[in-house]
């Protein structure tokens, strides 16, 4: 599968981890887009993207549980409910959130002239913000981008979109993959951004980084089929990774789907359906890693597998607070092998486990056995000092298992948030 | 209540805000103490406390609700079922965390040694460990500083036991009140120490900092006015702290009380046992306070005040999830007014919200009203220049409020516990 999945970071980055290939246009059938400079950022950085398909799509949606949402938010939740769409609207630098009746009527305005300019009903635009909370838009300066935006669409603008999105992040998530389905070519591209206030939890029916995806297919797909895939997938990718263990109030997948590969429809329980699901699957894992990678501050990526919980809900909760612990990702930080800190997070998830049957594992060595650390703390150390590093909990008691991306917490991700605003 | 109360810190620290008095010896009738270095620390500072009750006493006890508990931890459980005791042996400099069947006849012997020293059972002693997890005691080292330490017994040896179970902390925490119950003079003291892995969930049934604290009094209480009491005191200070979030495998909380003031027997319900609680509180909370203001790194003391909940639980939640928010903190470190992030911590929190009714104070400045910024950027700014601050959230749901205590998260912390173990 892997292999069938580019991705194309164009940016220099902190980790340095991301297979860095040239930055080539990527291209789905049927969709056009755009990112520019429309003045919502101080500097000037791309803050204004924008994502339309030729024709209607069908879509399916996941958003913040966090029960602040910013108006954006708000809206796009009654809109899905028709299961239909045609543009993405999107800006950066302001998340719209915290904002009032105007906030929710500037996010209303924003599909209204973008539907305007493209020929469309309103109902048919979604969008999506992200930046700083409590402030209201620049409207004007919005308004005059979104025109010159849809002026500008073009079917190599997605890479442009990705730059237009980002916040803290230091470079543009793109994957994309062309794989066959019922003899067709079909094309699945996802774009999405960190890179802090992450830790997604989202949810068809939302209850909270902001952290925003937006992928684009032109499979043909029922929408039941496409919404239960979009669920799974997420579930295991971005609502799998933690930065700094703050949910947003803007997190926001879209998923659109305009049919134009011209496959016979997808439906759920299909041979077909299960490829769908593969592919789509790894265009979400792949984003939701280079999120991670690009985590404010990080200098680690961490991969945390927990095995041998009771349910595998059970080993998430347990791998989400030792991701969450300050004590762990610091010592990370500072390539200590503190196997210790480990231990205390595991008995602090509020489930119930037994210290004795507790195996850890850096990488491929056994850390701790039974609960008692067996002095491996040389190559322990040598382990601790790459950049990407897999950590093993075995619980011992059952069969759930969970695997999280995170990564440590640095002097680095303090200072930038501490200036976030100025 | 606060006047009756003074507090002795004896050292330079990083927020300077504690009342400096002179470092005088705070003495409690009937009991004896002392620290020492023993050479369990790396560094040459106290390591070995040793607390002495003349008689008997009644004895009340909270430990962590971590599922990894130290072995001082499971053996202190299992002696409280008692109510009795008569010495408390700690060391700092290592937790005896994880630390096995070994770690387990360590800690037993550590009372064994100190019983024999002393003259009396060993099911009298009790035992507690603060430090790195996952080593064994040097056990020579600790055999040979228990009989020290016996032997440098005194009336005067409470600050010095102070100092010796000190981990990260940068000055010691003893807080102590002389008043009148029943006509009778009754002295009550307390010694605490931090200051990282601090998030004290402390339970009489024990289901997580290290935070320690021993309370010695010579008030004459019934056994279950005791337990009692200590309960309530430690739900509304140490349980309502919290520095990084993080819960400790070590967390303990012991008061002695051996009667020696003959005052008539405190009982439950009466108005001896009020003005006892209040004492009490008033000594958890002095020492709750230091613990925070000499937290890791810490650049700001932070008093949130969650108010207008359904229920105190839920206020205490939502007030803990804000406290806990890397976001909130690193915004607070900068001194930057971004009452956004509290919006989003609040949404997290899982309970059901109305951001409509939200209100944000800083200090007396309303900065979110309706849960709408109010344009107080520069006034706030000011506010959050000074190193206490006191945050206010009114929900406007119900009556239900909480009131916790917090610190920023500074590249200092970060620093701290990157290097703790080198």
């Amino acid at each position: 599968m892997k292999k069938r999945v580019s991705f194309t970071p164009g940016y220099p980055h902190s980790l340095r981890l991301v297979e860095r290939t040239q930055v080539k246009p990527i291209i789905v059938p049927g969709f056009k887009a755009v990112g520019i400079y429309a003045g919502i950022k101080k500097r000037k950085k791309k803050d204004l993207a924008l994502i339309f398909s030729e024709i209607e799509a069908k879509v399916a949606g996941l958003f913040t549980t966090n029960q602040v949402k910013a108006a954006p938010v708000i809206l796009d939740i009654e809109r899905i409910k028709s299961g239909r769409g045609q543009a993405i609207v999107i800006n950066s630098g302001n998340a719209n959130a915290c904002s009032g009746k105007k906030g929710f009527t500037d996010a209303l305005e924003m599909t209204r002239i973008t539907a305007r300019g493209l020929g469309i009903p309103a109902e048919m635009v979604y969008v999506a913000s992200t930046g700083v909370i409590g402030k209201h838009l620049p409207m004007d300066k919005v308004r005059k981008g979104i025109a010159k935006a849809i002026s500008l669409l073009s079917k190599a603008g997605l890479n442009d979109a990705a730059e237009a999105i980002m916040t803290t992040d230091t470079f543009p998530k793109i994957a994309s993959s062309r794989s066959k389905i019922g003899g067709r070519v079909i094309t699945v591209a996802g774009i999405a951004k960190g890179a802090g206030m992450i830790y997604p939890k989202l949810s068809p029916n939302p209850l909270s980084a902001t952290m925003l995806s937006f992928i684009l297919t032109d499979a043909k797909i029922e929408g039941m089929a496409l919404r239960t895939a979009l669920k799974k997938s997420v579930e295991n990718s971005f609502n799998s990774i933690t930065i700094d263990g703050d949910t947003s109030t803007n997190d926001s997948v879209l998923c659109f789907a305009n049919g134009l590969a011209s496959n016979r429809e997808i439906r759920s329980g299909s041979r077909e359906f299960s490829k769908f699901q593969e592919i789509l699957d790894s265009i979400t894992s792949c984003l939701a890693r280079m999120i991670v990678l690009d985590g404010e501050g990080a200098t680690k990526f961490i991969e945390l597998a927990v095995k041998g919980a009771s349910t595998d809900n059970d080993a998430k909760r347990v791998a989400f607070r030792i991701a969450n612990s300050n004590l762990v990702k610091t010592a990370l930080n500072g390539e200590d092998p503190n196997w210790g800190r480990i231990m205390a997070a595991i008995g602090s998830s509020g489930l119930s486990i037994n210290p004795e049957k507790v195996n850890i594992y850096f990488d491929g060595l056994m850390v701790v056995g039974k609960g008692l650390g067996l002095r491996k703390e040389k190559e322990a150390k040598r382990i601790l000092k790459k950049k990407e590093i897999r950590i093993t909990i075995q619980l011992g008691i059952g069969k759930g298992k969970a695997k999280v991306l995170t990564t440590d917490l640095s002097s680095e991700y303090v200072k930038i948030n501490a200036t976030y605003r100025t």
